[in-house]
């Protein structure tokens, strides 16, 4: 047994004292896990947009201070009464939403979106005693998305853990617990392109070029990337993007663009930007008879999603994902272990390394647009 | 060889000479069938509101004198140059919308949408040739749907036609060229409900019934019918129907309603009103995660579907078929076996019978919602 296993740990976090304001590393205390959780060593970490969402905190309800911190990748340390599939020493991925393998949606074969433990972006404390296990000098430090991996040591429920190969380099596959996972199962347990299909991905970000990789791996024939960025296209094409289509270069609409190129219609479309008129063009540009549209990216609450009914009947499918359709720990070993076979390629995904203590540096990063992903390691 | 074949055959046919104004059964000229057609001895024609709606004309370009019927069941008289999937004696089913097996659609394995015989309601006359096989006294009489089977004789592009199994009752099955195999299809084929499930029906009518029999084939735990007449509910249990529920009968959305009697929505839905209201009710009625809702009826051409994106992301699936994804040559002979077998109950289908002659007392009673399908008998 760990020799810090039942006792509070003292370590580095990455603090957000308030909205917007960078990270300050403090030394914070780690109580033990309770029933049903986890300890975990961080050892690398990225920054998703996500994360900067809410230390923004535009429009939502901030909660601060917070450790933010949801892609990751680090080894248990210990584990709290209860938790027999996990022990020390086990290398996993600590995932934003959670997998209780006993609600209707973990029993069914369809759906990632767990009753209990399905991404709460409000909660701060821990869902078994509502409390933070997180403090400085007796005042609770929050919590984020249940995993906050801005830390040295974290305590995450045990459901929202994915056991991974202890062989796969943490520096790498710590991308896979969220960005890069949502977009490449959203490509191939939703979309799931046959050899040779045509596929459109709407939006060339983390999770659009993850789409991408997804359809490079399953044999489409054409991959159309649609970005209003042209400087995105050359990156794109290391993850097999064969054409480039920006809207602004068209009078048209961009689904009537990709029709032409296609003869009616790509056979798979897959929405990464949450842009609402996005969203309905990636329905209405794949083709009638056999088209498959998927919806990936978040839209603001008020859009609404409208199109002709005659596209629908024209016997089109839409579909919408969360997650990738991965269960987190069914699943996400799997996804490692496509990157072990040499199949996913991670290391096109991470453009960017910093040590911990220059971690406000991965924020201005992402804020300006010069990273796909910016691995945070905790080593250093 | 027939010794009709090649020949003018003069026969019997109901015509209608203007838009609403009752059919009138006259001798008419039927021309030998061209390269690709086919001449079928028409036995039993059923009525389908498409009949109804173009033959009232209303909205649409009219088109008379013309011959309407498309749900029938017939034998080849004769088969023009070419023909070589059928001959003379064959049974056959004449479809609305045919399979030419060499065009895209066709290819595909998820459409039946063909690019060459898709339902064209336009069209009054042959596609080899743009002229009408029907005439009386040199005025051509213009086809329905490529179909015309309110005649004693028809002419039908072989790629129309579906052999079916001789020993098939022909009085039974031909309600499955159309509406039947459109609901049936749209559960069996496009929802693809598993045993034990929730299903909810939009629309007991025709088709409806036809969708609610392909759960009840399926074993639907429940099946859920909606409809704004209380009546239909008593005749849709025999269609394994288990509970109704009228909108009118509720302050808040039926989708609510829906979701609240089977916790969190319907495994599956299919809408057979084409009301875009109810349309956009079954999307929502059915559950996150997994729910698959399947749309079938055509609403009005102005009509917007609009739901609200979270809807989508939240792992529902929205669908649109067509004739039930039936490929009708490859498919609709599967269906006719379906009945052989035993499994699907065709005679539930059929209310009211009628002779030939008599062939507007079937209108009348479509009109005034009495049947669900009237047999109209050729040989009477």
């Amino acid at each position: 047994m760990s020799p810090t296993a039942g006792r509070v740990i003292t370590c580095k976090a990455a603090v957000a004292w308030e909205a917007g304001k960078p990270l300050v590393i403090e030394e914070v205390e780690v109580a033990p896990p309770q029933a049903t959780e986890v300890r975990v060593k961080i050892k690398f970490t990225a920054l998703c947009h996500t994360d900067l969402h809410f230390w923004e905190a535009k429009g939502e309800s901030p909660l601060f201070p917070r450790i933010f911190g949801h892609e990751a990748a680090g080894i248990v340390e210990s584990v709290g009464e209860g938790v027999t599939e996990l022990k020390e020493g086990d290398h996993v991925l600590p995932v934003f939403t959670g997998e209780c393998k006993d609600c209707a949606h973990c029993k069914s074969e369809e759906s990632n979106m767990c009753d209990i433990l399905r991404i709460n972006t409000e909660r701060g404390v821990m869902l078994s005693d509502g409390n933070a296990r997180f403090s400085k000098k007796g005042t609770p430090i929050y919590h984020f998305l249940g995993t906050s991996t801005f830390s040295e040591y974290t305590v995450v429920h045990s459901g929202c853990l994915a056991k991974i190969d202890p062989y796969a380099p943490l520096d790498k596959v710590c991308v896979l617990s969220c960005g890069i996972s949502t977009g490449l199962g959203a490509t191939l347990n939703v979309a799931r392109p046959k050899k040779g299909s045509t596929v459109a991905v709407f939006g060339l970000g983390a999770v659009g070029l993850a789409a991408a990789e997804g359809a490079r791996i399953a044999g489409a024939s054409r991959i159309i990337g649609v970005d209003l960025i042209p400087s995105r296209f050359e990156e794109a094409k290391k993850f097999g993007v064969t054409e480039f289509v920006n809207p602004k270069d068209y009078d048209k609409p961009v689904q009537e663009v990709i029709a032409e190129m296609t003869n009616g219609g790509v056979d798979r479309s897959i929405e990464c930007t949450g842009n609402i008129g996005c969203m309905i063009s990636a329905f209405e540009c794949v083709h009638d008879g056999w088209g498959v549209a998927v919806l990936v990216g978040v839209p603001h609450k008020d859009d609404s999603f409208k199109t002709k009914p005659i596209n629908i009947l024209n016997e089109r499918t839409l579909k919408g994902t969360f997650f990738g359709n991965y269960k987190p720990r069914t699943d996400l070993p799997k996804v490692v272990d496509l990157y072990m076979k040499k199949k996913l390629e991670v290391e096109k995904f991470i453009t960017h390394r910093v040590p911990f203590s220059e971690i406000n540096k991965a924020f201005d990063c992402m804020v300006k647009g010069q990273s796909i992903r910016c691995i945070i390691s905790l080593e250093e």
